[in-house]
């Protein structure tokens, strides 16, 4: 039945999907003899979604299968061809279109799996190849990793709040267009949700889909318990009453009445659902009214502008909820509707010679971005990860690891030798060829389960989540050190400003 | 160059985007001979976004698209029939796929313009036809509706901030997917945005594409002065200078060092860009920098985090930006990330017999949904609009037009009989046939404009905002109260709860 894996969304070539800019330096990188460059980037976030402790990275297959498809055609040169300076003349010479036509994807890329739980800094993408290459790249990965990293990790809070509860995505019909709903339906799986509304989800991803009946059903006929009938007698197998359409307590009541004829054909009334007013008090009430009258295993099934918070809450009040539908709040991200996800140059060269190390420099230490090659080594103990130590692949310690507090360099951590250590990216493509085997869903959502048990919960709290150790590695920190005191010198005539430049 | 149209986005059928409950009710409605029943659904939200007031009207041509190709293919009912009950069994039988199979789509759509400005409770899309089409069509709808309306609200206010200068859509890598960032640029530019830096945004819709160079560029040289040269070389008419990777002020003048000789060869500076630091300063500082050095016609363009409120306030401060970039808080709606556009059933009736009125009660007069079969008729003086009245099509006034407030009957309006009158939905689908002409974008774009223009400055305020006045005609509204009362008196009976149920 299912088939999980991502289509090739839209039907045309996405090679476009990308910032004009990104085009406009790539012309630029050709017209000045660097567009073969070998260069590298990394894609990493500043801050955890939600002031949160964790984040869930997910959207690498949308990304392969974004790479794997990459290919400028026919119109899309056509278009870029149309394009005109603001004098009207050309934009993009014919050459440079020929030569955009003939590229190949030729990058490596190293990522963390799907489902891992990641830090600020900490790369969950390195890209490493021709300049040109690497530089249009950038948009189309930023899109297709940030929202479904944003997503998957709501979903993970939501499923911590509901401590076990079956939790049902039902964000269709207010996500942000038809692969906002996809992406969402797909990263809330990965983050914890047991399924969705969305049937095409089901069908493209294979994910269970769930769902009875709305207001609608129950309007459709003169009375509700006649709608109930109805339903009853369609889907006697599958019986889920929305009971709050007219009057909650007299619509639990109708939802008795022919939950007791189903008994006596030998099925049974599997839940009722609130989808308004107050959810605990309704919820008290709706299971003392169904415990009374013999259905002890009819589920309690709510919904209406859930979040984590409002679910943890519901849950210190003692409500009676049984499985949590949400929505909006779930699929947008609501408070926090996008991921800060950068993606920065950190290290170039001519081919055959050595890396020229490269950083943004800020008047704030955070916006500062890391030189070199990176990778991540997370260490643990007994089964429980303790830190992280981001490093540079050319300079990996061979014996001592020492991880630096990038924003207090008088922290420093000496790694014990008898922890444990792993490597979180892992190849996905190397020179263009895709070398990593998707993971199925299902191994995915297992894997950020798994994933999240192996830290303190600390990191899961909704307030003042504890802050995990991720650390540079020494040698790192001091080359990014002396990299923006080299900067900072070129720029000190300007002491006049420096106070607020750069921020 | 442009196709102004909305291709069919994904290349496969998308009947299935919809919540499993539309087809669970389906079912039941075919299995109950309720299927073919006439109904009649409307689209409207509660509350205009972002606290604003007023919201545009947008995603029209998506669902166009969307209802051309609605049919249930092969593969759709093959992946139903897997669906089974929590026993184990056949969920849907095999003769209702086959009805499904056979399912053309037969409704009547009218809806607003795309661009028309529009007021809470007041329909957007009225769907009428066989009440398991209606039904089905409820979440791709409400899907396709509320976010680009959200967006190109967000967009109008942006511009209006923006008070004429230009805005460029920037938020391609923080969209929530694909279609996300596609259908954000194109709601944005409805909503007066003048560009986007999304290229496949401008090959697909025609969109004018903008941007130059970011950090990277600056990076990928040795020094900030050779990495403008170099882009002044290949972009001599285009050349717009990102200043802050290293030290803005130091940037604003090795922009001028280019820019004399850009100058020296008879081209121009067009502009600087600033995505770092206190905008306000800056760029005072900037201006006063290029203005001295004789380029005073040298733009500033500036980015980082903008919505309308920072835009707003940066003018207030008498910042010197001509050009405003506007990336994730305008794609994503930041604060609010969805509308709350709902889809409610109104009128039922057998073929050739009268229509059954239906409302969904709640305890809050402003969740109750409104009968009928409705229309907004809309005002105006002397080029002004003064006020909307929802009315039932089928009790259109003769002569007099009285206006209730659906929350405080005391307050009535006569409306003059010396107002224009113009209704706003247009027939879309006839009997599944399209009988619309799909305006081109700009036109669209052209028509926001022209539609804002007709409202009292008081609506477009982003703090306490005028509301513009939205009643209901009189006839329907004493229809409305007649329903509840109805409805009421059935539930009366559980008067020990009525206090907090069906909030």
């Amino acid at each position: 039945m299912s088939k999980q894996q991502t289509p090739h969304l839209y039907n045309q070539s996405l090679s476009l999907l990308t910032d004009f800019y990104q085009i406009t330096m790539s012309y630029g990188y050709w017209k000045s003899g660097l567009s073969e460059k070998e260069a590298v980037f990394h894609h990493f976030f500043r801050r955890a979604p939600f002031a949160g402790g964790f984040t869930i990275a997910c959207g690498l297959e949308s990304l392969v299968d974004y790479l794997k498809n990459f290919k400028f055609d026919l119109s899309d040169l056509e278009y870029l061809e149309t394009l005109k300076t603001p004098e009207g003349s050309i934009l993009f010479e014919k050459e440079f279109l020929d030569y955009l036509e003939k590229i190949e994807f030729s990058c490596d890329i190293d990522a963390v799996p799907e489902g891992t739980v990641v830090f600020p800094y900490e790369p969950l993408v390195r890209v490493s190849g021709p300049l040109i290459q690497c530089q249009i790249l950038e948009s189309p990965l930023l899109n297709l990793m940030n929202f479904p990293s944003l997503i998957a990790t709501k979903a993970a809070r939501i499923c911590l709040a509901a401590k076990g509860d079956e939790v049902i995505e039902f964000g269709l019909r207010r996500a942000q267009g038809i692969d906002g709903a996809m992406t969402a339906s797909r990263s809330a799986y990965i983050g914890g949700c047991h399924s969705t509304s969305n049937v095409l989800a089901g069908k493209v991803f294979g994910i269970p889909v769930k769902g009875t009946h709305s207001h609608s059903w129950v309007m459709a006929f003169d009375e509700e318990i006649e709608s109930f009938r109805a339903y009853a007698k369609c889907m006697p197998s599958d019986c889920v009453f929305l009971v709050d359409t007219f009057d909650t307590i007299q619509g639990v009541k109708n939802a008795i009445e022919i939950g007791h004829v189903l008994k006596a054909e030998g099925k049974s009334l599997l839940g009722i659902r609130l989808d308004s007013g107050d959810l605990s008090y309704l919820s008290i009430v709706s299971r003392k009214l169904l415990d009374d009258a013999g259905f002890k295993t009819t589920k309690i099934i709510a919904s209406n502008q859930l979040d984590e918070r409002i679910i943890s809450e519901l849950k210190r009040q003692g409500a009676q909820i049984n499985v949590w539908g949400v929505g909006t709040n779930l699929v947008t991200g609501n408070e926090q509707p996008a991921l800060d996800g950068v993606y920065k140059l950190s290290a170039l060269r001519d081919k055959g010679k050595d890396w020229v190390y490269k950083i943004k420099l800020s008047e704030q230490m955070i916006k500062i971005s890391n030189p070199g090659i990176l990778q991540v080594r997370r260490f643990s103990k007994l089964q429980e990860n303790v830190a992280d130590v981001i490093y540079d692949i050319q300079h990996k310690p061979e014996k001592e690891w020492v991880s630096v507090d990038p924003f207090d360099s008088t922290k420093q951590k000496m790694i014990h030798s008898n922890l444990e250590g792993k490597d979180l990216l892992v190849p996905i493509f190397k020179n263009g060829k895709l070398v990593y085997s998707l993971p199925k869903l299902g191994c995915i959502r297992a894997n950020t389960i798994k994933e999240l048990e192996g830290f303190n919960a600390g990191i899961k709290r909704f307030l003042n989540a504890h802050q995990y150790s991720v650390g540079l590695e020494k040698s790192l920190y001091d080359k990014k050190i002396e990299l923006i005191k080299k900067l900072r010198i070129k720029s000190s005539e300007n002491i006049d400003h420096s106070g607020i430049e750069n921020s």
